[in-house]
């Protein structure tokens, strides 16, 4: 059964031992010890266990085995099932964001996370929870706390992403740049904005109901930690609907600066092609064939003319010029 | 009278027999047993029936003929009245997805499901509870949560089809395709988003109804199975309204392209413009029909001519090819 | 006085007998019966003396001698106060939708209806209503639902022909008239469709204050027929919704196909451009007057040249042709 | 102290005399009497004057000395203080709507109004409630409602201006102007609209606040009247909303109008440059220098020519006309 | 350690005396004083040193080390920890708004502010409130009232420099100014005021909670002055509305003049072409070489050729300026 990660017990908020799967009945059995399972993308087998060690609810067990769930909180009985959207920057070319998920069943005596896709480790969740006894003596409730703090202030460094690619599209469409690119970049934006809201704006309810919540399994004091949390989500969440909105006027202003542009484009041409349509008319007008046209005889006329011609050209220049068109 | 499907009574979680409608009343004489009955586009005198049969409230049976009803949930006593609307994937051109409906009528004994329009057959449905007596136990609440989840569960792939739509328009949009059928397919797409935001949306405040139901009809242990429904038409009604938002974003994106591809084929029209109108007016010139034209009368005069005529359109064409024009 | 349609005392379901004003007092003193009056622009006199005869409420007369109310629900002790706006199509140019205005005023033993503007006579309602005396015998709570639901059976049609409207819209747009009818159509559906809402939208609020009423006016078992009242006004209302939405998106597709039609224009007249300017070119080179210019003393170099330009536009026409710009 | 437009004394519905400021304390001394006091830009002397006789409360007395306050209702132990923005048609130019505010305070007592800035006298006010005594004898609070229905009144007038603005501006964009002066006209009725909802908004919750309640203030039997205030606000606010829809469609409208008729006029362009391109190209062919050019020897060569370049023009011409490009 | 500006006891509504942070618990232990500290930019050792004073909570402590918080008031047992932005006009060019921040720790007994970023100096704050003697002896409460009033103050000088600036922008553009800085002026202005709104929008939850608060921190008479700050932010925000609501239609309208500016140089364009083009052609026709052209060998020919050339184009100058093209 492939999938385990990292198993523990836990007593007084130091970790007793590392433990197997099928030491967990152990574990439960001795009242003051609590276990902290993390596995990823687990096989049915082992879920399956799991499932009987826990006595998990089918449909919650269910929905880990699928993953693509949206982020919410379930009370099944005495125990929780919460399930969260975790972000990661992605390194290639297109998409920014990389999502995974993690579903995380809390009960009295255990946590379980399960993750799927990419999503970094919580072995860093665990050192850390490790090293305050203080904390994590408060139980399950506490590591929940834990595991969603980690993967909500894994969104602060994606945000700063999509702020600098907001800031660094700002700086391209006013900065003149026209390309189809800007378009695609826009887009792409938009979509990762998308993406990260999807993430983030359901753990507003859930982290509401977590403050709210009148079970043992979060105790009185550790509700100020998920009010933590709720800040930063609503935070997140806010910034993400500022640059919506920033990006839909970027890409109105973008579209006007096209215009803009546009016009400018035809200014240019239209001046362009008087400055060459003007000799073009004097010169077919000395390519008419009249037998008394008394300046094509004279030495003169040709040096005149086309003196006249670059005059017409220069004049009809500097006037746009003047005017801007050019 | 025609538009009976499937009609069996049920005893302890299994089929006791297939009955007729008018075996109706003697099934539901006998305490311990359930009637479950599928019709499909029954005739007035076939809902007649089984309205005198299950005694079915007047406005019901009139919205279960006339079809054409928004999802919805009513309760008329102690017996339910549920409206889904069910879609599938259409195989003609134009729309993308096919929508029937289906009206469920449920009491303390019996479970009628009417369907209108294109839908799949609930004779799978039927086999699945038949498959797990533990559930079917539970009587005609757990049956129409059975055909919910059904129908519930036929919205996915079609969410991935419109979501395949969108990813293919996406491409379209950004390799450089402005033809008309884009803006056609933009509207087709956000016609059916449109259609299924209508089958789904209403689900929500039915499913929230289901979950917090106080009656009899669905047992308290029902109620997580309706949560988990709830749960699947939160996410597609999210997902509906993410692939709005970026149809809505693509649709700009589209008309930005069109204009920075406008400005592209204007670039391109002066470019060229200018490579022939130079050496028209060179041309022009020498067309002039002055006595005094040194160039004319020397041997060197056309050749000459004629390259400074290439030199200025290739220099011309260099020139508009650096700035990015061509 | 003018304005009286029609007049009538209603006992145990039946009508008892036609009267005039001057009787209702008559009629109100005895228990068993109810008076049914329906009035259409009533003038100022008329409406005083029927508000001496029934007690009406100030406010609510001068209400429905002005007019121009929006749809509501207002209670005056024991009797209600009822506006509705009627919908028909109008049979003119610019608009497809007439309105006019309905004040009912409901008491424990009567039913005042007054029309004002385009509408159609409730002398269908009062037929159906006799035909039922089950019905009527409930008393003036359901004859206001009879005229409710008279009243929003009459958007249906209205919806369909907007609908219709939408549809071939949609065609046109698609099917690639560009013409400045398209978006004046756009704008009287939209403004079709803003009206229709006014009159709607604010009848979800009354339906449902109907449905959940505490008064003994609406008898207990009425109430599931102002739900499906209630039910239909939802189903217009989302109608309208959506067809505002689908509405937007045609605007947009439409601007679109502008766009991209002008690019096509813009393509095309570049391509007969070229095609034009070319031969010109080349035919201005041999106007030129150079003495020395061997093609033009050569009994071949007109029937060559020629072919030559006609070679060359011949060449653009196929090459602009596959390029997509003819 | 200059600012006092209008004080008397009221008892049992009638005018008891004109008063001074300085005798308000005497009428507040007889229980059956009440003070109606109005005053215009108060400087800030008399305002402190009347909050020291009626005990006004320091942050409304700010309020009513800065003005520039949105609409809102603010309790203050017994008394009430009411802000209301006035709004009148105004004569000048650029803008429709001139605004001015009133703010009132009510208690057991006195009424005090203070005007703002462009605003109507309220002595008619005055005079209407003289003649009613019946209604007047309910008190401050009738009066309260008196000033505020006037208010409410008089943003009708200018909700059918702004309509007749909207109207003209449809058909004028409709009928086929495009100018500069149109996006401008849509841009102050957008403002006026603006500034109206403004105005107008806060008012439903005030008129809501009103009838609900529960202070000795607001006789049972006067909610009604604050019912009916609440009626038309939302009206009005309906139709500001509604205007505001279409206004936007409107503009939208014109946009694409603008761009049809941007096609047209390239369409235009299009086709009398061909008309014109195509007789200078066969003068170029007919200018060429060749000898051995047949029809330039031949008497008929000239008029076969010009001929043949006219029939061309009148070719293209009809073409265009008949493709609808001219 | 760095970052204490101003700290003093109070007592009985006035300055007892200065104080170092080492005093605070001399001042803490006399009943009838309470401390109020200033700080700017603190070190880590200062704010851990106030925490073990005041006994603040960590997560508190953590959020005003960190800065970049959102409004937010927040309850720790019977201290009050509340977060506001502030905002400044700045000098430098692009952005004309700077955001600072201020952290509030309010008990029984102490006002700790924590000022980041730019900010004004509270010690205008203190001088006001000990000028007030008879307001400051509210203790604690009322300091908090004190600076978010003045907080709140200071943006409404923000608001007016917004709508100048929009002021200006609709003078620029619909005064027939269409170059890019429009877009960039209104992109600006609309970060401006995303901006803005970010600090101003989760003041009125605050607010709102502060008005309704039930605890001895805030004393029963101190609610009517925060509920004027609720007041200030509620304009302040409507404000920010409907400056964006303006804005956009701005930026639309901007987009259309750009279509309509568009549209005239086109014309203008294509009717100078004509005016070229035309005498061109006839040029040409005169240029041709056929033997038998009569005019070509008459006296006048040339001069009413001219003639005619010059009189073409000015009819054609006269019939464009009527069109409205030039």
């Amino acid at each position: 059964m492939g999938g385990v990660v990292n198993a523990a017990a836990y007593a007084g908020g130091h970790k007793a031992r590392d433990i197997s799967v099928s030491e967990i009945a152990d574990v439960l059995s001795q009242s003051d010890q609590f276990v902290w399972i993390g596995v990823q993308e687990p096989d049915e087998d082992l879920l399956r266990e799991l499932q009987r060690a826990f006595g998990l609810h089918d449909l919650a067990v269910e929905d880990a085995l699928r993953a693509h769930q949206r982020p919410k909180l379930e009370e099944y009985g005495e125990s929780l099932f919460v399930v969260l959207r975790t972000a990661q920057l992605a390194s290639d070319g297109g998409r920014r964001v990389a999502f995974g998920e993690t579903h995380i069943f809390v009960g009295p005596r255990y946590v379980l996370s399960v993750r799927h896709g990419p999503s970094v480790s919580y072995t860093e969740v665990r050192a850390r929870c490790e090293s305050t006894p203080s904390l994590l003596r408060k139980g399950p409730g506490f590591v929940l706390y834990a595991i969603m703090d980690f993967v909500v202030d894994h969104y602060f460094p994606i945000i700063d992403a999509l702020e600098d690619e907001l800031d660094s599209l700002e700086e391209a469409i006013f900065g003149g740049t026209f390309s189809q690119v800007i378009s695609e970049r826009i887009y792409d934006l938009k979509r990762d904005l998308v993406g990260l809201k999807r993430a983030v704006a359901p753990l507003i309810e859930v982290c509401n109901r977590l403050v709210r919540f009148d079970v043992t399994l979060i105790p009185e004091d550790a509700r100020l930690y998920f009010r933590d949390i709720y800040d930063h989500v609503i935070r997140i969440n806010e910034t993400i609907d500022n640059q919506r909105e920033l990006l839909t006027t970027a890409l109105e202003a973008n579209l006007s600066l096209i215009s803009v542009r546009q016009n400018e484009v035809m200014k240019q041409l239209g001046a362009w092609g008087a400055i060459i349509a003007v000799p073009t008319l004097i010169a077919g007008i000395y390519g008419m064939n009249f037998e008394f046209m008394p300046e094509t005889h004279a030495r003169w006329g040709y040096p005149v003319v086309v003196t006249l011609m670059v005059a017409a050209s220069v004049a009809l220049y500097v006037r746009f010029k003047r005017a801007g068109w050019l």
